[in-house]
């Protein structure tokens, strides 16, 4: 509870433009309705499933808001975001702080907030959780392969399932509550299957400590709900579908509390991001377009041309041709799609808009502070 | 010049912390008279030839102006850039806009602000450049390799000696001042045999337009003078004394005026990240070390583990062993070194300090606005 408590303001920039004349673009338009939607389909597509949204992946305060309002729950990962999304009215026990590995004092800060709900995935932050939030509820993280995700998560976080066995255990021990289990199949994970290697590990997890007389309660599905991007994605009730036939298969009549974390599935195709040719320059054989917008300011998840997002301009309808797509800044990284060159219209020209769909999630919270004096990328509601 | 001006300003941050007590980890510790240090270092290995320090390797206005107190010139890439450097107190002929590609009225606010000197490396910005600020003096970018840089640039930019010739003659025909010529041998160079090429190749582009009656004036050395970091790196010196061989062997008497643009070269060693140690957890045989800096705060550049800090510890001196270094977010990209692990002291624990050497240069500009809720990297100045 020493530790200071920093407050998530989008609104406050360190690039601080003329107010005579902010500039037009590149902003993140951002539909809080829409986002409210895909919240409201995700939760009917998962009947019985407490729906969490992540809040990292786009922290606005109203968007927050809306969706608190709808009753969504939140997935927090510092005290930043518990604040945001208790500011937003959201009650503490709405709450789960998913973010496996903590400073202690953060922990404190939370549990002080009322937050009663914890990630863990060794035995080390156990012992943290257990000192920082005495009695406090956790889940304990799977490692999972990340197969069929488009950002798939590394070996940071997670464990085998007897070590998840090992510190659930050590958490009884400890005093804490032993709530469950959790794991993450990868961000914009396009196979619902993905989900049945670790729903069956989990139960294996439940089965062994129920024979031990530890009875946990709660499935935490992580996140990876996908957007439909360039390539598209099977809709919500696919996912529905294939995660409600593995709890029946693996959990049959002691099937557990679920809940899902979902950041990008509510709020990617509530956003488009709105930029600006400045200019189109002919490099021998290729056509470069370069637009105000880029890896600095708000497109990171484009490096390694990792995810890509579907592109429409002010001149569609004509002939179109490829083009590398490049960012503003003078940093030769930021440059969104050169491996696998964009189609864009022929006549796209200096000046004109191009609009980046499915942009609401990891955009506005990745831009940099102001690189090359750029601005962070705004966002502007629309309703 | 309707365009708004935006400030940079690290001071104000969209991270708001309790002003209470402000976190004490992670910032950078800055050394502004060690950064001025390495700018004589620079000058006296370069003699004749004027330093422009690349403003957005660390735009704090502090360091700005001690620079320009001991007769620094400047290399801007924004609006806000140019906003940066005049408030350090340069006056605009020390300034050099080298982003090859720009706004229109980004231009049009330069050379209001006095601003004659452009880069650019087509006919297309070329005639953009005419437009906005006519009569200004334009240097023309030629594509390099990038070979022997820890951080090679694409082929964002740049031109060949042909275009570059077609282009300067184009500019002549606007009313435009053809200067010289620029390149840039990428970032963190670690061969001064890079500039070889490079300068062989501007001296051609100058030969074959003195000979048909347009005389340059200028060579833009362009950046990539490396920090020491973890390799170590040839001294200043070293540098010099293999760009003074070239320009005398490919230009003879026509030496033209020359410049550089170094930004780590004089930033990077007098910075150093100061973080804290969260957690070390052992997944199976692998130690994780978990600081409260990472990518999403600063370290932008351990991507791909391209750039690799030196590190020291608390603990320094005992017995030492490999290990996965991670940053704070929940984010799995948020891993520092993992292909290659970093040795680090056996006893290392959570409250440690550690400190990432040669870390002025590309990280508080790098910094996210707040992902995960986890504030910039702010800087603290020691003299």
């Amino acid at each position: 509870m020493s530790r200071s408590v920093p407050v998530i303001d989008p609104a406050r920039s360190p690039v601080v433009p003329d107010p005579r004349r902010p500039a037009d673009t590149p902003y993140l338009r951002l539909h809080v309705g829409e986002a409210v939607e895909r919240y409201r389909r995700l939760a009917r597509a998962l009947p019985g499933t407490a729906i969490h949204y992540a809040v990292k992946a786009n922290p606005d305060p109203r968007l927050l808001a809306a969706l608190n309002g709808a009753g969504c729950s939140f997935d927090v990962a510092s005290p930043a975001e518990v604040h945001a999304a208790l500011t937003a009215g959201a009650v503490p026990s709405a709450l789960v702080y998913s973010n496996p590995v903590k400073r202690r004092s953060d922990i404190a800060y939370a549990a002080a907030r009322g937050v009663r709900l914890f990630v863990v995935d060794s035995l080390e932050e156990t012992a943290k959780v257990a000192d920082a939030a005495p009695g406090a509820s956790v889940l304990c993280r799977l490692v999972t392969s990340g197969e069929g995700s488009d950002w798939p998560l590394s070996r940071k976080y997670g464990c085998s399932t007897q070590q998840a066995i090992d510190v659930l255990r050590h958490a009884a021990r400890l005093g804490l509550d032993p709530a469950g289990v959790s794991f993450h199949v990868g961000s914009q994970q396009r196979d619902p299957e993905a989900w049945a290697g670790p729903i069956a590990a989990s139960a294996r997890v439940f089965r062994v400590l129920r024979e031990s007389g530890i009875q946990l309660r709660l499935l935490d599905l992580g996140g990876g709900f996908p957007a439909a991007l360039a390539e598209g994605c099977p809709p919500p009730s696919a996912y529905g579908a294939a995660i409600q036939r593995h709890l029946a298969r693996h959990f049959g009549r002691h099937r557990p509390r679920t809940l899902i974390e979902p950041g990008r599935g509510i709020v990617a195709e509530a956003g488009v991001l709105v930029a600006e040719v400045l200019a189109v320059v002919h490099r021998g054989d290729t056509r470069w377009v370069y637009l105000d917008a880029g890896v600095f300011t708000g497109l990171v998840e484009t490096l390694g041309e990792a995810i890509r997002y579907p592109i429409e301009t002010d001149r569609d309808g004509g002939r179109t041709g490829p083009c590398v797509l490049a960012g503003p800044t003078c940093d030769s990284v930021d440059v969104l799609y050169e491996r696998t060159m964009v189609d864009l219209p022929l006549d796209l020209t200096e000046g004109d808009r191009v609009r980046l769909l499915g942009t609401g999630a990891y955009t506005t919270c990745y831009s940099t502070v102001g690189f090359n004096g750029f601005p962070p990328l705004p966002t502007r509601l629309v309703s």
